[in-house]
C-alpha cells in the first residue's frame, strides 16, 4: 500500500511514520484515517521493527480535523470524514468516532510509540496520540483540546486516556476552556515527558527509539506494552497478578529469558532470539479490536 | 430559596458559591449540605450560569465538620449532622455520608467548578471540593485530610478521588498522618493546581471561568464534562469509544457545531445558540444520583 | 519465626523489616518471600506496630531476582525460587508469580509502609514495593525496571501499580527500555516522594512513621488504608461513598471518635483507646487474599 498523506520509513529497526500534508498542516482526513491503520498494521507485523517514531512534515505535527467542509464538517449525514465509514459501526448502528479508530489502534501496538511533536497538534491532531506510550515537544509546539470551542466533544476515547495522563483538573481545564497552549504548559501538565529545542526533537526521539531497540527482547516489550496498558484498565491488581502469572510462566523458560539472565551473568550484549511474529505468548492481554 | 450558610450571586454568566458562617470559620453543618445541593439544582437549570468559583467568607475556606456537638459528633444515633438524613440511606437502611452527598452532586454537575481556596479547607471542608475541576489557592490556604486524628475515616468519596487526583503514595501520606499543610505543599502534591498572592485568588478563579464561558459552547462543556469525569471511571478506553462515537453523531450536525466551525473559519467569535436545559445530548453520560 | 534473610525489630510503635542478604545485594529468594509474608501478618497481627519501615542491609536496597540459577532462573520447572511454590497456584494450576504474593500481601497491610531505598532496587527489588504507601530515597538509590533486558515481563502486579503511581507514559518508558535510573529521575518521575543525603534517609523514614504513631487512631489508619486502596480499585465514586457511609456508621460512634474530637476541642493529645486486633469496623474493605 502506497500512502498518500503519511510517509513512512523504516531504518536501524526504527519505523517512523510522518503526518504527510505540510500544505495543510496535517489536517487530520478519513485517508490519513485509513493510512494509519494500515501502517500500524505493518508495523506489527514487522520484525524489523523494534520501535516506532510519529511526528509531522513541515512546521505542524497535526493541525486537526481538516475544516475545509465548513459547517457540516462533524455532521455523520454530510460528511464522512470524521467517522469510520458505513460498514464500521457500534452494534446499535452508531458510526464509530474516526480518530478512535486510531487510538485505539495505537493502544493495541506490539511495539512502543514515540510522538515527537515538531508543532501544533490540535483536536484529534493530540487525541489520537495519547495511546502512544511516551510523548516529547519541540519547544515550538502548540497543543489544543479545542473540542468545545468548535460546539462538539472531546473524541478518540480521549475522555478515557487523558484523565489517566494528567490527571482530572488539568484534563478539565484543558477541556473546558479548549485553550491552545505552549510546550512548557504540556510539560507542567505531564502531556509530553520532555521538551528540546526544534533540531534536537528527533534525535531525542531516535535516542529513545534505539536505547530499547538495542537493549530489549522484543516479545517482552510487546508483551510488557499490552500488559502495562491493560493493567491501566484491569479492574485490581489480582487480575494484574492473573496476567503476570501466566505470563512468567509461559516465558520464564523461554528462550529469551535464557538469553537475557546469561548475557547479564556474562556482562555481554543480549542476543535475543525470539520473534513478535511468531513467539508472542499465548495468554499476551488484548483489548477488543472494536 | 434564602439559604442561611452559603452565599449565591451570578454574574456575567459566572456564579459564585460562597460559604458563610465567617464566625465559625464556615464549618460544615446538615444545613449547608443541603444549601449546598439545592444551589448546584439552580446551577444546572440556570442557563445564564457558565461556570461556578467556591470561596469561603471570612479567613477560612471550611474548617470541616462543626464540632459543637462534641464527642457525639459523628455519632449516627446521637447526631444527624454529618449524615444525609433519615428518608435518604443506603439501600440497606445505613445512613448516607452527608459529605458524600455533597462530592456525588458536584460530580455530576453540568457546569465547571473552580474551587478558590483562600483559607484552611480541613476535613470534609477540602473532601466535598476533590470533584470540582480546578483548585485553585491563596498562599493563605492550609489543608488537611485530619479523619485519622479523629478517629474516624476519609469520606465524601475520598477514598476514590484523592488517590486519583494526587497518586495514592501523596493521597495515604495525607490521610496517614492527619498533617495540616500548607498551600506549597497542596501544590506540590497537585491537589491544587496554582497558588495566588490572596488578592490575586479571585481574580485568577474569574479570569478562568471567563476563558471557559466567553470561548466554548454551554453544551459542549457540560457534555465534556459528563464524559470525562465518566471516562476516568470507565472500565475500558473501549467505553469511551463508545460514548463518545453517540456523542459526536449526536452533537457533529448541531447548531454549535455548524457555528464552532464557521465562526473558526471566519475569524470572529463564536456566538453559540444551544442552551444546556433543552438541547444537551439524549446519551449524554451520567452516574447515578444516588 | 526466625529469619535467615530478613531481620525484624520493632521500637517505640515502629516495625522495621530490613532485607538482609547484604553480600548478595539482598537479592530476592523463596525464602525471603516466604519471609515477607511471615512478617507481614505478624505486623498486622501485633497492635504495639503503628507504621512500617522497610530498608535493606548494606549498599542495596534489592538487586532482583537472585540470578545464581543461570539462565533457568525463571524457568517454573527448573527453578522454583521465582513462583509462589506448589501448593499456590492460579484456580487453572498457573503457578503464581511470586514477587506479586509479596506485593497483594503488602496491599493489603493494615499498617501503613514506608520504603526507605537505602540503594539499588532492580526489578523485583522494585516492584514489590510499588503498593507501599510511601518510598522514600537516597541519593544513592538506583531504580531498574529490567525484566524486557531479562527476556521477562513486568510482574508483581506492577502493571497494576505502576501506571497509577508514575502514569503510564513515565511506566511504558521505564518498563520498555529497561533503564537503570538514578533518584533524581525517580523523583521527577514520582516513583519516590523525596531523595535523602544517604544518612538522612533512615531518620526521614522514622520522622514520618512517628508523624502517624503519634497522632492517629490506629483504627482510622487502618480502615483508611484499605480504603484508600480498593478506592484505587473501586468501579466508581457511588462505592466508594457505599463505603464510606457503613464505615461512618461504624465509627462515628466508636471510642476513638470520641476521644479525637473530644482531645481536639480539650487541645491535647489523644490517646486513642481503640486496637487494630479487636476494633476494626465490620465493613472494613479488603481484597481477595490470593
Amino acid at each position: 500500500m502506497a500512502y498518500a498523506e503519511i510517509e513512512y520509513e523504516v531504518q536501524d529497526g526504527i519505523a517512523t511514520v510522518t503526518l504527510n500534508r505540510p500544505d495543510k498542516m496535517n489536517a487530520y482526513t478519513f485517508t490519513m484515517r485509513n493510512e494509519m491503520l494500515d501502517v500500524f498494521d505493518r508495523i506489527d507485523a514487522d520484525d524489523d521493527v523494534r520501535a516506532v517514531v510519529v511526528t509531522g512534515a513541515g512546521r505542524a505535527f497535526c493541525a486537526g480535523a481538516d475544516l475545509s467542509g465548513g459547517g457540516d464538517t462533524f455532521d455523520k449525514e454530510k460528511s464522512k470524514d470524521m467517522f469510520a465509514g458505513e460498514d464500521d459501526v457500534l452494534e446499535d448502528g452508531t458510526p464509530r468516532d474516526g480518530g478512535g479508530t486510531v487510538a485505539l489502534r495505537i493502544a493495541r501496538c506490539l511495539k512502543p510509540v514515540i510522538g515527537a511533536f515538531n508543532g501544533a497538534a490540535v483536536g484529534v491532531g493530540v487525541t489520537m496520540t495519547l495511546p502512544m506510550d511516551v510523548r516529547l515537544a519541540s519547544e515550538k509546539a502548540k497543543f489544543g483540546f479545542v473540542f468545545a470551542r468548535r460546539g462538539i466533544v472531546t473524541e478518540a476515547a480521549s475522555s478515557w486516556f487523558l484523565p489517566r495522563l494528567v490527571g482530572i483538573a488539568q484534563a478539565m481545564e484543558w477541556a473546558a476552556t479548549g485553550r491552545v497552549f505552549d510546550a512548557r504548559e504540556a510539560l507542567d501538565g505531564r502531556l509530553v515527558s520532555r521538551v528540546y529545542a526544534p533540531d534536537e526533537l528527533l534525535p531525542a526521539a531516535y535516542a529513545l527509539a534505539r536505547e530499547i531497540a538495542g537493549n530489549t527482547s522484543a516479545v517482552s516489550v510487546a508483551t510488557i506494552r499490552r500488559l502495562m496498558w491493560s493493567g491501566l484498565s484491569a479492574p485490581s491488581p489480582w487480575d494484574a497478578h492473573a496476567a503476570d502469572s501466566r505470563l512468567m510462566a509461559e516465558l520464564g523458560g523461554g528462550a529469551d529469558a535464557i538469553e537475557g539472565v546469561t548475557s547479564f551473568l556474562e556482562k555481554r550484549p543480549a542476543a535475543f532470539p525470539m520473534r513478535v511474529s511468531k513467539d508472542l505468548p499465548e495468554n499476551i492481554p488484548d483489548w477488543p479490536t472494536r
